[in-house]
């Protein structure tokens, strides 16, 4: 079984949220406290599966384990607030890599306002972070995946694409420090940010649904469908692929590397996705534009169910070449 | 570093907990959150360290996360609400092991009426299941390992030693099952109980400390007497050992069993070590006896801090023999 078909066998054993909560189907749970909501979320963090130690160091592990869970609390449209931490440490790991990993901990945690507030430690074969996380709404409302409607605007913060091409960088051994591009596209796999402050802006315009773009636009696009029954209707030209990618592409000519296959299927870019009114498209932009963060329009969400596209392909077929922790080698 | 100066060492990189807020230190943290308290904690269970599959079941390790997870609320004076779960798995694992695994989740979590919210699968080399849990107070207030006074009974819901042994008899191959005896102590290794309801009855009573037995006795009283900086007279004689470690101990006449050294050492009681004013224990006694759970009375807190004792047995040597995953093998 591949990892969402798991995903969907355990939720299944589960069972159904009580009425009022949200569990699993979304970026977070949403849970009612005390009047209030919490946002809920956890990541784990496997050595040689989520991250290489041979290209990332002990604080590009810690800084990208809270920014990942930062990032699923701020698709929901909400503040992260406070994070426990799950470490399982082969016992030869040296105590210099560990303070590493707390460093970048708490390098992204400052940087996103989240208290680390617990954790545990065990021994494992490999180095594993397991984190969880709490936030709360930034308004009212939170933003489910669910909720848009025919005629929305379908739109993406950023560029897509550079996190799997700096993967496919470093992985490959490429010095990257010689060239910005590079080095950049390797920052987008070391150090995700997770685009808290731009969500909070986008939410005080009411958008529909919102997810994250983690496993890849075509999947998460294609989630973003199926939580509310719609079809979409995306032109691959508009498509912010990462501008740096031509540079890895020219290096790697010996291979087939497509920065819109990368766009599409490349994963961990950590943008956010969403539905909004196609008044406020316009709004979007100049309300991010402030914080150095693009907003592009992809295209538009469709009554039609059967029809989920980004150009000739279908996002059906696309989602299944994307990323799978469990089939991916 | 063993297990608890690392704990220690990451703590003081983080640095400390906000005014109001309270992160390491205790069973659980305790965050304010819309006038009211969330308390939340993480526990991992890593194959071949926490649990070993020769003898425990998938439903074993599921069921054991979430009652790891619940005692800590629990110690906190807390119910449990809803947790998350990371799981690691290797690509080998069986589905049916996988289904295992929930369903001792989902036994569990209906035991103590926790919502299980979310997830995250990941591929590791060991099976590992990194279980994070928010709750809420029982009443007003949040009851902390610090906080007694000299004078106050020390006190302990249960019996002790029994996970112990029940893991020594498993890890030896022993077979159990002939047994009513070594298979109790077997199911208090395997599938331990979090003492939820029992915490909610001793906080009619305004325990001023608790905290739960994971550690083993001499460990967890240490923690309590340095949280609120008091010494205590402990008489060996009343530690409540598990009556079936006879049995055990008669097996293996070969071997040093000794009952009171796995009631103060073996850990994994989760039973509720508390510190009450002395008027109240025999309506704790009471209050308990009606869910079937004994109450003892297990000594003193006293004011000399430099007398932590348990009969001529000082805590701090004890505790350097108690539990450390990081340096047991």
């Amino acid at each position: 079984l591949g990892e969402s078909a798991l995903i969907e066998r355990i939720a299944a054993r589960i069972g159904p949220a009580p009425r009022g909560e949200t569990w699993s189907g979304d970026d977070a749970a949403v849970l009612p406290f005390s009047g209030r909501t919490i946002l809920y979320t956890t990541d784990v963090m496997v050595e040689g599966v989520d991250f290489d130690r041979a290209y990332c160091s002990g604080t590009d592990v810690g800084f990208k384990s809270v920014a990942i869970n930062a990032s699923d609390i701020a698709a929901m449209g909400g503040a992260p607030r406070h994070a426990v931490a799950a470490l399982s440490l082969p016992p030869e790991t040296s105590v210099s890599f560990v303070d590493a990993m707390v460093d970048g901990v708490v390098e992204a945690s400052k940087r996103w306002s989240i208290g680390v507030a617990g954790g545990d430690i065990s021994r494992a074969h490999e180095v594993s972070m397991a984190m969880a996380m709490i936030g709360a709404p930034f308004g009212d409302a939170v933003v489910h995946r669910s909720g848009a409607k025919a005629g929305d605007a379908l739109c993406v913060t950023g560029h897509l694409g550079g996190a799997g091409g700096g993967l496919k960088a470093l992985s490959r051994g490429i010095d990257v420090t010689g060239s910005a591009a590079l080095a950049g596209l390797a920052a987008r796999h070391l150090r995700p940010s997770a685009r808290v402050v731009e969500a909070k802006r986008l939410c005080e315009l009411h958008p529909t649904a919102m997810i994250d773009v983690s496993d890849g636009l075509a999947v998460d696009l294609w989630h973003l469908m199926d939580a509310s029954g719609t079809g979409c209707d995306v032109d691959p030209a508009a498509v912010p692929v990462d501008p740096r990618l031509a540079e890895l592409a020219d290096l790697l000519s010996d291979d087939t590397i497509d920065p819109l296959d990368l766009a599409l299927l490349g994963g961990e870019d950590f943008e956010l996705l969403f539905r909004i009114d196609p008044d406020k498209v316009g709004r979007a932009q100049t309300a991010l534009a402030e914080l150095g963060c693009a907003v592009t329009r992809l295209g538009s969400v469709t009554e039609n169910v059967s029809e989920r596209r980004i150009g000739d392909h279908d996002l059906e077929e696309l989602k299944e070449a994307g990323w799978d922790h469990l089939r991916t080698g």
